[in-house]
């Protein structure tokens, strides 16, 4: 039951820990070049600061909804493992971003490819649970 | 009990995709026109791009949320079909915008009324099951 | 079980409720500036409607999951209740951004506190949960 979860649980927690520190250094860019609210734009530092925190709220549905139903439908603590490498992957994208657009790519690609085993395994999990009917 | 809910799984996860093949198509316009990232602006084709992504990214929540809980509170199958009637709209309001931002309304209507049918009727139930406190 | 967390749904419905207000002011902001889609910049009245709802977009995943492990882990009466105060907040920073960007500061502290809360207490209800071993 769900009470079960928490393993899934604190994974989660801790992702949304990563994702808050992303929108603190948008903050922090802020207050660096000066630049207000509303203004999105203008310095590339900031950009870069906006776009790793945005380009990580895209990930988040996705990846938390393929986390939640891969934890569920098929196994908790391999769930929770890729979750882990998914905020490994979020971390290196920020890094690499903030040194340089171009150098995003790797942890781009590592939290990519964490979404697809959860979100694929989940789906495969569940076309089958509902193909032989339990 | 939450293995139960399949059927809400699989069009949650249909969604996704769907929502992840609209980042790609922001990707792809930026490979067209050439504007690298962190820019988000300086063409239309790309700037229309990324509002049906963003857009439905905005709408991701109140979807989700609303299709879960109404199949949780009130029914299953109604709610993925709902479902698929949010997918099919959000589809035209891609398609009808990527090709002039005037035709993304009647897509926007359609997934607008799923979401409006999937969140007040679990309101409806939700309110209903606390008033007659069971 | 599932079911029984209708307090922490209504809240959760609220919340959408109010979010969805707020992408209508910024309809509202489109219609008096006169600025189309896809443009999202150009006018302070619209700029400011734009970041009241996106920036709430961008804490609805922290607080929709916070909302809901520390109803499931902890106390789901406390959690609904942490759950007006998020509202009320996030009320509270649009009024005051929307007519001044200075004044959305205490609004944002209110809800950021709830959110704190409901995340630190749910984090810490599992941790402790994992430590004990039940």
């Amino acid at each position: 039951m769900m009470m079960g979860h928490r393993w899934t649980a604190l994974v989660t927690l801790l992702a949304l820990l990563v994702y808050f520190w992303m929108s603190f250094q948008v903050a922090r860019a802020r207050g660096k070049t000066g630049i207000d609210a509303p203004a999105m734009t203008g310095d590339p530092l900031m950009e870069r600061a906006v776009r790793v925190h945005y380009n990580t709220l895209e990930w988040l549905p996705i990846f938390l909804v393929s986390l939640w139903l891969f934890a569920i439908y098929w196994n908790e603590l391999v769930a929770a493992g890729l979750g882990l490498v998914w905020i490994a992957g979020r971390l290196l994208y920020s890094v690499g971003y903030m040194a340089d657009p171009a150098k995003r790519s790797t942890g781009f690609l590592i939290q990519l490819l964490a979404c697809a085993v959860l979100l694929f395994g989940a789906l495969g999990k569940i076309v089958y649970g509902l193909a032989i009917g339990v």
